[in-house]
């Protein structure tokens, strides 16, 4: 229970009933303890309400104080000219409205979340003056780094300064004996790993095209990868940080494992830029493997399909990725021509293999009997490079092929994720393509099945917004009755934060508010994302 | 900057010069400006200071008061019993020096660090009830599974109450097909793979014998299988938690991943006891390797043995352990005695290898030509489970053998451990092998050699202690110095804590004490662990 200092003031007050006093000194005196109570009832406000609780829920947290007026930014503005030069500050239009959201991002953009100008940083010590000057000046913030989140993750719902990382974009040092590599936050993943190859190295989180390090960090994204290898949050050994104030931490040397403290790497690891900023990573490799093979099968339903991949994951087969296209996704791709061969329009799984040559071999051979007890329809499997990029194709076509089938501007696409506990995977996708098949509307399903990770891809114009909404909706509610999770890798945003409650109960969130309140107590990194800092207004949370 | 509400106080205190008064209205007067002012100052001493900034600094914290009076303790007592029933306390001195600290500790206890009482709660309501008297009662309070731990983690610095989970030693729920299993937190993880090896599943961490799964989520644990299968951070999917207050949370459900949230799994991961008290675990699992098989290699020096760990580790094969033991482990081994054979006294490498029967003997071939192009002495690799057996026989004697030889009471065993980045730990197992010859201490190196991870086991008597603390002392510098970490999997405790701020910067340890006073701001669970509450008094801290 929080000390209520408000009562304190009352209290006062109701002590300085002074009626034996009277005359001008009396009233001199009312004056000066007039004053003096509202000096101290000011201060009394400055103040937070103080608590020994564990958590902060939402209405015990007084509403952020930001200042984004006029003369405020413009004074931040000549300072932050000083340290970065006006060349790296931008208020140009244009790209205010890139950093606010995309045609791809599954927030709905509100008129005035957009930033009020761009900084480019290119150092840490950049990174770390700007934060003081907008802690200084209670500016509110948001980080920016590939643009590839969809879950509104980068729009800045406060304005503010937008800090873009692109300046910051390089592979600082490989320690190959070591296997790891330290980085820039706007490094991408495809660009590290081409670099990597030259050295025979491997970065194995693969997230969407064009994401970059440091929103990785953000999202704790994973992608086709995970299943054989993990998502982002094994893969990174420390991250130097720029907190709200802009403090500087490192959160760990390069030691390949330490107990050492609490973890804070993976603390910040899926905090989307709401904990610190992200500016220079230490990441894990490890050697390319020797081999790689890809095959491909489809079946006559998508719990034929899951089958397969229960029997699969059940002997712990280390296949390096399990991915399901539902009849729809193959169709789409088909009618998209993005790839140069038909496809079966049938639920399809796609494997990928890495090991040496015999490892491979050996997991082809119990995939393909696995495929056979599941009922396949067709199994193919590389037997070249060329073959295995043939075959891989339609996987790396998925999401662009219901891209591709865009009519107009008022055409999108939504791209939802959630997870569930492997054997629950059947139940969802089932009942989730028939939510779809209801609706009427062009929807896919692309799944990391390995995980019990699957997105809906749903293709929807402006006046289907509420039905594609819905869908979603109803998708992330079986999720969670299924003891799964509202994102199994796109984040929480703005778009899922409504939803965290009723994954996690009250208390826990409570308990998310309480280390973000910690660490950047005004609330200047990317408010409002992941977790609720304001109280919704009417209608802005659906009904459960 | 914090607001410094003492300078408020001084403010006012300068306001009421109230000269032109006098008389007894005056004095009335006076004494009741004199009677509000001290109020305020109280109301002020109350409250903390109020910061904007992201991290704590020990300067700026309140020394925790705790209440440890003999009536608060009994009030607690008689409020426990009501919920617990007297025979779940204990207050018998022997089960209250036994929660003390242990004869293998590092830590050497002092004589006022030992808990008042102990309690045995049988449920997560059970443990949220104690939290929430003690929070009242503002009585401190440590947690205590299975009592293995080094560095002094639940010796008891402020006495209190031991909350040992003894009761809750239960396997709540096996999910064979999502491989996932429920447990309480006095679970041993050599029970909890007894039970499991039924269904053919497997639980890879593996810390000291007698570890469970409470104590090991605090120390955030690894072992022999953690080059193959990572640390425990890697096999928890979501803990229930009590905190400081009493609050319940559940970090999670059951999904094999999730981007939902700040990861709080990992954050109590390795937060020994200090952040919140583990009541439950969802564990992942995975089927047994269809076959294993162990090799024992030696070689003339530890850098032969640690080119050969390179060539393997730098080839990415994937075998399930590598384990180092030098020549003076090996000569320990032998006599005590404690294996069916004698072992060629020098440095030598332990391998286990997992998985189908081709991939295991195809990873023994690599192993082999790796051992001889570092110029092995001896390879025997195992055929039969009994052969497993006996040549990992020796790995697993490795710290009781040390044990073995003490004399008598007043000898000690001290296993302090370490991590680099794989390049450098040559380097550091040489520099520390010389540092314990000269020491002329019976002193053996043992590690986890595939993670860079390693420890030094001392064995001293009650005169030598600051003979093998130097040891420590020096061995942990070159750690940091070499961009390691001051503990690999042993854990901070008490022993470690005022390593941190030299490994990771006073800034990232004020991160940490940020995040432990906003989860528990009356510092009652484990305080002093991990991150210092309180300034060191003269001559506690080592010199650098």
């Amino acid at each position: 229970m929080p000390l209520s200092l408000t009562g304190v003031t009352t209290m006062f007050e109701g002590s300085f009933q002074l009626n034996s006093i009277s005359g001008s000194k009396s009233q001199a005196l009312n004056t000066i303890f007039a004053s003096t109570l509202s000096c101290l009832y000011l201060a009394i406000q400055v103040l937070p309400q103080y608590s020994t609780a564990s958590t902060l829920p939402l209405s015990e947290l007084k509403e952020p104080q930001h200042d984004i007026s006029s003369p405020n930014l413009n004074a931040a503005f000549a300072e932050l000219k000083v340290i970065l030069g006006a060349s790296n500050i931008s208020t140009v239009q244009a790209e205010l409205d890139h950093r606010s959201n995309s045609s791809w991002s599954s927030h709905q953009e509100k008129l005035h979340e957009k930033p009020h100008m761009i900084v480019f940083p290119s150092s840490t010590k950049d990174v770390a003056a700007i934060m003081q000057i907008c802690h200084r000046r209670r500016i509110p913030v948001t980080a920016y780094s590939g643009g590839t989140s969809v879950e509104g993750q980068y729009t800045p719902t406060r304005g503010g300064i937008c800090i873009d990382f692109a300046r910051m974009d390089k592979i600082v040092t490989l320690h190959e004996k070591d296997l790891d590599v330290v980085v820039q936050p706007a490094v991408g993943w495809e660009f590290l790993n081409e670099e990597l190859a030259k050295s025979n190295l491997f970065f194995p989180p693969d997230p969407g095209p064009g994401a970059q390090i440091g929103g990785m960090v953000g999202t704790g994204c994973s992608g086709t990868n995970a299943y054989r290898y993990g998502t982002m949050r094994e893969w990174v050994l420390s991250l130097t940080i720029v907190l709200a104030d802009g403090t500087v931490i490192k959160t760990r040397q390069r030691p390949r494992k330490s107990s050492a403290g609490y973890d804070l790497t993976k603390l910040f690891i899926g905090s989307e830029g709401t904990l610190g900023l992200v500016t220079e990573a230490v990441l894990k490799v490890i050697p390319l493997p020797q081999t790689t093979s890809v095959a491909v099968a489809s079946f006559p339903s998508i719990r034929d399909a899951a089958d397969c991949v229960s029997e699969i994951v059940g002997k712990g087969v280390p296949v390096a990725a399990i991915e399901i296209l539902d009849d729809v996704q193959m169709h789409c791709i088909n009618k998209s021509g993005m790839t140069d061969r038909m496809w079966p329009e049938a639920p399809t799984l796609f494997f990928k293999f890495a090991g040496t040559s015999i490892q491979v071999l050996e997991q082809i051979d119990i995939v393909k009997k696995s495929a056979s007890n599941a009922r396949n329809k067709s199994f193919e499997f590389a037997k070249s490079q060329q073959e295995q990029d043939d075959l891989w194709s339609a996987r790396k076509a998925a999401l662009w092929s219901v891209m591709a089938l865009r009519k107009d501007e008022s055409d999108h696409v939504w791209t939802g994720d959630v997870a569930v506990p492997i054997s629950r995977l059947p139940d969802i996708m089932e009942e989730t393509k028939q939510d779809l098949s209801k609706s009427g509307l062009l929807a896919t399903i692309v799944g990391h099945v390995g995980d019990g990770n699957f997105h809906a891809v749903i293709l929807y114009n402006d006046g289907q917004r509420e039905l594609a909404n819905g869908i979603v909706h109803r998708m992330v509610k079986r999720a969670i009755e299924m003891e799964g999770t509202v994102t199994g890798e796109h984040g929480v945003g703005l778009v899922k934060r409504d939803y965290l409650p009723y994954e996690l109960g009250e208390a826990t969130v409570d308990a998310m508010r309480q280390l973000k309140h910690a660490l950047d107590p005004l609330c200047l990194l990317n408010c409002d994302k992941v977790v609720r800092m304001s109280n919704p207004k009417a209608g802005e949370v659906k009904a459960w």
